[in-house]
């Protein structure tokens, strides 16, 4: 399980502002540009460490926005300058995963794609590889492919994939038809869920083979895909800033769940690879703090353990990115984010409500802490 | 009820750390130099503005520790500079007070001095020079005189003087023996003290003449009295240094209600004036809260409210003094203090435990931020 996979390539998509994380995630320094484990990689470089051994050096590339590029190529300078594409605005995650597979193919011709989030955890590199190589061995055989993440709690904040039958495919023994999609459940139908043991969780990791990418666009979404191909075709020419500011601006604003994964999964199309290693999209803070290592005292630091002093406060949660002294008194489960302009304190069962202090600091024109 | 009050000087004894306050209150910056009410002058400053109309210029003194000294000159520069005392080192308010006595003596012969906190809020000026008028009236007369608060609630935080019979003395008709003081009460007893009405708050505000506390002093304590006289007849002269050098390291560490009022009110020899303005000692958190106005939400915040962004967190007290946006989301009580160096966190509930926290960090070794 070390080799490189022939023929293989991975696509990063840099983009999301992990509002739920802030002020920690802003928009000029998003998720996936923190250390959110505390390993010393941030989330983009960990992406980038778990793919490189699959597709050999120069198989990595990343589509981030603009004002993000420099960081990128900062943070993985083993990711050629060229391979780092820039997308002038943010058109979701199906713009820009193809327009991966369309500058792919124009310089490479049909290779298996791998598209993985750059702001994910994973944990667990023999298995993710293990479920990469079925999925490629999938795409290969033109399925779009999903991995079903095994789901450990009936969670309502992912959305799953149900499986089928196996496909009884060459080198990937465990693959399934894909049986459909459902979005982020109810806690009740996300219990039923896990009771039929059918169900995983989409982590909206897809492999499929470019052409085949591009070929279902050409069916579900001609214009997205004509302008894709138009874009792909300048790239490497001195036409591309013209041909971005003509077509990128109109192209179709879609995730690639609905322009192609659902459609596809409903025509027999989609294929799931178990996926049997520990995932998690960092969404919130409560995410954050389950995948920290607690103190003595069941808090969870992340940065220097010294700079918080926690008396009577439970399964605290400290970010202390300021470099300032952080106390805490007598309130469990609370979360304080200290960084240098801006600091949030709320607890544990609020994670998921964070987005309304944003929302109210835009609404108060601070849009300097956004 | 607007001129001076002729032989009346007032002593204010500017110490304590306010470590219940801490981090806006720290040893190098205590509370007394703190704008505590948003009002624009600090707790010393206020103290000077509310008494120099008593004494008239010239006749505030301060006694304070030896690093405080310049920044209370740069606070109060109506106080001359030799009217700043500087302390070598903290040995408790008899020694402050007894050195202010000795050395008006030593200057002015047997003035009524007065001695406020640096530290306390007052609200109600007309109350306030009435009590005192009729203070110094009892002064004279050869009284000890406290000022004793309306108490509005059987509060569990303050110590309590018991008055007696009225004394009829002239220019003090108010003016009753004092039959004697008790430590912070528990609840039942506070409720009890309360419901006899004989009982009031005893704010640590002392009227008496100079020589009749220096003989008081000179009677239950003559170490202490004969050391501070001692420094006071060295104090405007070259030997000084040599004198505090010699004598203050050894004074007894006593407070002046042990040292004077208990032992004096046993033999008869104290009165107390009913101050019937509201009052607060600004012991902790919770008591600053409930003196700042509320904001519409009922949140009270100390410094711009534009820093201060709060979601669902009722009854907040909020203290942005690091011109740093704090948003809370969901913690209703919350008490979130955030200087340059130091955020503390936590609730109204806890407000007398902030204690634990600076103990905590001493015992980190992070005397830095104390």
């Amino acid at each position: 399980m070390s080799s490189s996979i022939p023929g293989f390539r991975a696509v990063i998509p840099a983009g999301g502002a992990g509002t739920r994380l802030w002020p920690l995630s802003r928009a000029g320094h998003p998720k996936f540009l923190h250390d959110l484990t505390g390993s010393g990689r941030t989330l983009l470089q960990q992406t980038v460490d778990r793919l490189v051994p699959l597709t050999g050096a120069g198989g990595v590339m990343v589509v981030t926005g603009e004002r993000h590029v420099d960081a990128v190529r900062a943070q993985v300078p083993e990711v050629a300058a060229a391979d780092v594409l820039a997308e002038p605005s943010p058109r979701d995650s199906m713009a820009a995963i193809g327009l991966a597979a369309a500058v792919l193919v124009h310089r490479h011709g049909d290779v298996v794609l791998g598209s993985f989030a750059a702001d994910h955890v994973i944990d667990g590199a023999d298995a993710f590889e293990g479920a990469v190589r079925e999925g490629v061995a999938a795409a290969r055989a033109g399925y779009v492919v999903t991995i079903g993440i095994a789901a450990t709690e009936p969670s309502t904040a992912f959305g799953y994939v149900r499986s089928g039958a196996l496909l009884g495919i060459e080198g990937g023994p465990g693959v399934r038809l894909a049986a459909g999609f459902t979005e982020k459940p109810d806690a009740e139908s996300a219990a039923e869920y896990l009771a039929t043991g059918e169900y995983r969780w989409n982590a909206g990791m897809f492999l499929v083979r470019a052409e085949v990418l591009l070929d279902h666009l050409a069916t579900q979404l001609p214009t997205l895909h004509d302008g894709l191909r138009a874009i792909a075709a300048a790239w490497d020419t001195p036409d591309r800033a013209a041909v971005l500011a003509d077509r990128w601006p109109s192209l179709p604003k879609i995730a690639i769940d609905h322009a192609i994964a659902e459609p596809v999964a409903a025509a027999g199309g989609v294929a799931v690879v178990p996926g049997d290693f520990s995932w998690d999209d960092v969404g919130d803070f409560a995410s954050l703090a389950a995948l920290l290592p607690g103190t003595a005292e069941g808090a969870r630091i992340l940065g220097p353990a010294t700079l918080a002093s926690l008396v009577d406060s439970a399964r605290a949660l400290v970010i202390p990115a300021a470099g300032r002294q952080v106390a805490v008194l007598g309130i469990p489960d609370v979360v304080v984010v200290d960084t240098p302009d801006a600091l949030l304190v709320t607890t544990l069962a609020h994670a998921q409500q964070v987005k309304t202090v944003v929302d109210r600091l835009r609404a108060d024109g601070r849009v300097e802490l956004l």
